[in-house]
């Protein structure tokens, strides 16, 4: 809304006095974009809206699945099970579903990827949560190098990926047990490192508090952290990261 | 070095065996980079040496500043006290010091500094953390818009300084007590947001335990912690993805 | 019961010793009206007897239910399973259960709803809790406006209901994971918050407890907690407090 | 601001568009209402700004104190010491200091103190923390009833206060160590308790974490709890409701 | 052995050298009664020996189980499932099995029941965790009174028992949730209190952590505690003390 | 007060019915014996008033100890400072100190001490605490016999003293860092061990948490746990039991 | 590689200047040794590989386990369960389980057992995990002694054994509950000390953690600490030791 | 004691039968070696006596440093404070103090320092802990090769020192904040590694907690850990290894 423009019409008489005030009073909003916001921000930001699948009702899910689908024409789900997929499936063919990162899916064919991450994991262990990284930060459009087994208890494994890992406009970390991971990434390169902690290990791992806690207090720089098992937001991160590089 | 350089001397007999062996024997760190890295990281990567003052014993701390300041005729230390800037003063007597960022350096005249970073508090006693984040940032050039006492407890506070937040490449949100800030700031901007939590409180904040675990779990997008009270590291990694939006 | 009569009684010969002796060895409870609390507290104090049905063995929560109903005409409980359900109908048809919220209940028709508590959540995962506070409360009589889905990571859907939450007297603010909800909602309301912390998140939510802290550590003036996923105790205490309104 | 009002003045021409446009700048806020909170929150809700100067600078603590008590004729200051007492003194010398409550304030006189609040303390090491919230509750005008030392281990003590407690509209509970005092109360009372832990105890009281545990898992309807000491929260809380007995 | 005999019949050349170091080389254990504290101590102290049924192997349990009722012709087993149950009544035909303490036992006939032992609980929910103590006590042959669901959130039921209660040499006060029940007790009792926590609850009582702090930071004195649902733990300590009250 | 009496002085008119009903509304009290209690509780139970002095402000304190030592002609304060001590025997001339277990008191003479209580330390450091316990039980009349630094690291000092300790009706066991003391002396010895965790130690002792939980989760039986550092109710706890021994 | 062999290669001519700089680019690892650690670390360590199974996804589990025992001729898994016996044994029918250390092998016939290691649990629920340290060292080539259910609530067993523990080059003590086992022996015992705690127990013993802080806070010397049930852990350290006594 | 002689001079007369008795009264202790290992332990073991200084009172500190130094010649302390130092010094004054290590001691010259322990820091903050590992170590008579400042966020730092490392015997890994370098370590060398945690660190290293979480679940092998800056417990332990490989 323009609101010289309102404001002329006011002076001009175009516009009567309880139809400007009416307008102006949804002008907080409108002003600042919030409903516009709300209806479009996927499309200005790049993002399209994102379902978290795991304990949403079957209904719920469902619909909502289809309803960003046939808005967006794609759409991503995380932490989906096997059993939501076939429930979506039946509505929405096109879906496709990872049992690894536990994605659910439908993707506009022929995406470019641009820029780089590089998605690194301490074991195999963690590849389930390093998956919904990579494949949220290539659905929303960046090319993405998986490093994966490099942990620090065999150092070696990782020195001998550092000019790979070097390339990276961002790097996420994904480790749990000891977490060392990001730490040994940040003091070898440059770019941003997100560390992911996992819930991986047993006894005073304490579902994941150990690697968390290693990551907080990394001595390397460059580095930062978000919850425990989040692939889904270290690649959003990383991604609005490799944009601001790729720009 | 030049590994091909060598070979070529070694084969017309410019450099005999004995010296190449030994040459090569260092190569590993060479070769890698390692020692450069070491010796030449920072001129390289463009941050120059920090020193983390706290604890650090006084005579130690003097010789390393020194040393520092005189090889890169700048230097950097964070968490210093009153009593360490007298020492350092003594010596350097170049050295400022900022009693409430508790930053002590010396800075190179004439910096010019670029991008935006945008860096927000809760309140007014978080101020001491933000500016660690923002002078940090501003020592490795980066330009800086401090927007403080911004707490979601009167959002309409943050809500007027919604533009100015939008414009940064990225925005450092600090925020004590129940540090819900950069939740509210990732959801209304597009860049990405790291989080700080303050030690900031009482009771059940648990010396800032309250605030990390919010900004662990938000439920925004695009969002990252880093360890309590941390204004460095913040800092540094917003000086990181600043720099990947200037490129 | 009314000492003075028994003791005239006792003095006209009206009453024996040996039976005015018996009724006061009852009267500290009685005197104190703690026997009558007892009977009678519900009716007195408008809040009938509730049934936390998990965990209670089949047989007990099956009798209990039927006494209560038998004497009141109505009885509400909480947190029961489907299975719970079915055993109870057996003994008492009437009964009708809702499984979001796990309510069992039998309530009397034409209940009127007066005064008015708003029930907010922050997202889709919290309705459980909320709706069994808000059907908590409307069986002890209140209004209930429910405005579910305005967590903080989108501002903008909270302050376009701000006229609604500021209606109410009292408001009930349920959110898990950071949990920032009620800090936002009693900066801008002038009613008494009362915020649930829910177990809705994963990682480093804890089941609760990072939602917990925040709420505890709240920056906003007018707030106060109940225990993790405790949706009957908010509403609850939320009915105490629109009384007093209405009154 | 008065929209109708400038939008007349607008079409008249007695304000230009210029001007006209400049004030709606401001609008979003004025019309939901928060310019107007903020400048006049404290005058339209009853509730004066209250300075928190725990760690305050002191020049801030002074500036801020002198400005609210020019504006407003009073002001409230919590957790202040004997030293920021003598600082604002000296600007101001109508300041009165309370060495148990640590509370610092002007307060204009005649005030009238309606409704009831009872406050109860499970021991005399819990005074401060209850005299922050009486005095708090009082400066904001409730009446207040102070019963201390009625904690749980002594249950005849609380007993022979309950007529009292019983007339209250809001009872706030403060109590450290095993902190039952609040649930115990809640059993006997039909009006909202507001618990308060303190940090009273040694050892497993781990600064208050005991009793902050035990009111939020108290058995009792109709409690809930606030951060550990944080007697003026409840104060705050105990006189909204109050006021909507009193309304 | 006696040493003195011992050394008399060395020197009358009784014993032969051999044999009298031999001896002296068991003497450590002997003279100690350690291997008759082993073979005898049930008998001894008159405490037959124990079965902590739990996760013990399913052959190795009922091996166990027969060996010690074989021995001492009675055998009490704690924390055992109905499957367990089934399988060493295979074995052992006149085992019964108590559902509600998960008990499972050959108990004497005839056995008296001496002096007095109070078991109370705040809740329903608690009197599995009770009936284990009561049952352990009755076992160990005490005289034991269970007053149950007597819990602090009402008062007047614990109230109108403070006779009963009066009456024990010892008393065990069983308590989820806030787990106030000890203190109150002790306020009211001369005997000594055990407290047990249990894991009712849900939320913030983290498995009993509160209950369990609550009872360490009793207020009130001649209290202490045991492992959270230790009913067994606290019915052999009420036995010790019992017994020396009986003596 | 005698009912039956009263009654019978209501029926003859010796007693008029205002003052009759006067005397029963206190009777709840009074018949329950609560005011006796309170009055009388440290004659008839044998157990004076105690003080808590620590944080205690001087006034307060000075008063509360003078006023019992003039009523009882002995007091026991617990957790006194040299400077309280000073303060008190300037009131109290009587008064005496012991700097170890920091208790201040006055004390009957010639008391007499029955019955027998080993209090056991596992080093040195746990001294101050096992002092506070011994004396309190010394105060209230039992024979103590101290027995420290007999830690399980060193097993044979321990077991060197084992018929010293059989002969105990109760046994303290005060032990900080690893904390096992108690449990090795409750499989020694038949008599209740009372376990006193201590903040002795560092690192992950976590002020006595680690302490605290090996006594909570001893494997031995008959034994119990109060709160870290709380000598004083270790010693409240066993002089009730070793009196029952006693009668 | 022998790097002076490839130079004088280099300076005769006999290799082109392109092939020894591509050499001499792997040489960081090479020269490191790193590659042949990498392939050949444990033919040289005399320790193979091990595969942890849990959680392995089946198919990646069968591949890997093959792999290692078609290259070595034996390979070690732990934590494996029945099922993924049965998936192994059907592509390696050679393959051993035992469901109490739940280690999956298939081991060399013939080996030498060296040394000794002397392997002792507080109970019997602590078995598994000393089977699986014990195994692990005979796997890896050590004489393993089992000294089982020797707690410390029963002294006399454990010093019964104190002969057999002496004889050991290294102990390991596995140990739930109260975890005190390790304490002792490292008082009685020269050698060093691994202590293992164990998630045996219930309530406060929080999963081990209980186990755990006991063994930091040993006050005895010479004992270190593995992660809770690491029996694995504890077997390969205790091999390594052991090693270096047989040296 | 010779218990075949005692028996043959009972035999003979030549020993009285009351001076035999109460020599065999001290028998099992002395047959057991407990005695001896009480009196001679240090010798037999090579292991002298050590005084934990830390909050010792001074006269006992004193006495006991005296007593020890007069029976061995030597005796080492450690956490000594400075004043500690002076207050030895005046009764022996051939102590010595190192107040990086605060080890305070007198050490028998010419001590001949066999095989070799490397003790490696993180960082310059974790020298005090890493030097009083290394002091102990060579005060028990060990060589030990010092590797400080090798932490794994410069992990070109440790690679260029693995080769000094590689040749100790074990391997003691001083690290606070998130100490990896334990499992870095581990991975490279065979040597059993200790890893010390250490309180170095601000923020969510929760005094050394993130430390020691991350060194328990190191993913490498042949790695355990001891408690929190518990330099001397790796120093004593290091000793025993070392012995073992140099036997």
């Amino acid at each position: 809304m323009d609101v010289r423009k309102l404001l002329e019409e006011v002076k001009t008489g175009e516009m009567d006095l309880e139809r400007a005030e009416a307008l102006l009073k949804d002008l907080p909003y409108e002003d600042l974009g919030y409903a516009k916001l709300d209806h479009h921000r996927a499309l200005r930001s790049g993002f399209g809206e994102t379902v978290f699948c795991q304990s949403k009702p079957d209904e719920y899910l469902v619909q909502i699945f289809k309803k960003f689908y046939e808005r967006d024409g794609e759409v991503l789900g995380t932490r989906a099970s096997e059993e939501q997929f076939r429930l979506v499936k039946a509505l929405v063919p096109e879906v496709s579903y990872d049992p690894v990162s536990r994605i659910l899916k439908v993707e506009k064919p022929g995406k470019e990827h641009t820029g780089l991450i590089a998605v690194c994991t301490g074991g195999t262990a963690d590849i389930p949560v390093a998956e919904e990284a990579a494949q949220t930060a290539e659905y929303f459009g960046c090319a993405v190098d998986r490093i994966y087994d490099v942990g620090v208890a065999g150092i070696h494994r990782l020195l001998s990926q550092r000019e790979r890992i070097m390339k990276a406009n961002c790097i996420v970390a994904v480790a749990g047990m000891e977490g060392a991971l990001g730490t040994v990434i940040a003091g070898l390169a440059d770019a941003p490192v997100i560390a992911v902690p996992t819930s991986v290990g047993y006894g005073a791992s304490f579902h994941g508090l150990s690697a968390l806690l290693t990551m907080l207090n990394s001595c390397a720089n460059g580095i930062s952290v978000v919850n425990i098992d989040n692939g889904y937001g270290a690649g959003y991160l990383a991604t609005q990261i490799n944009r601001l590089a790729v720009k």
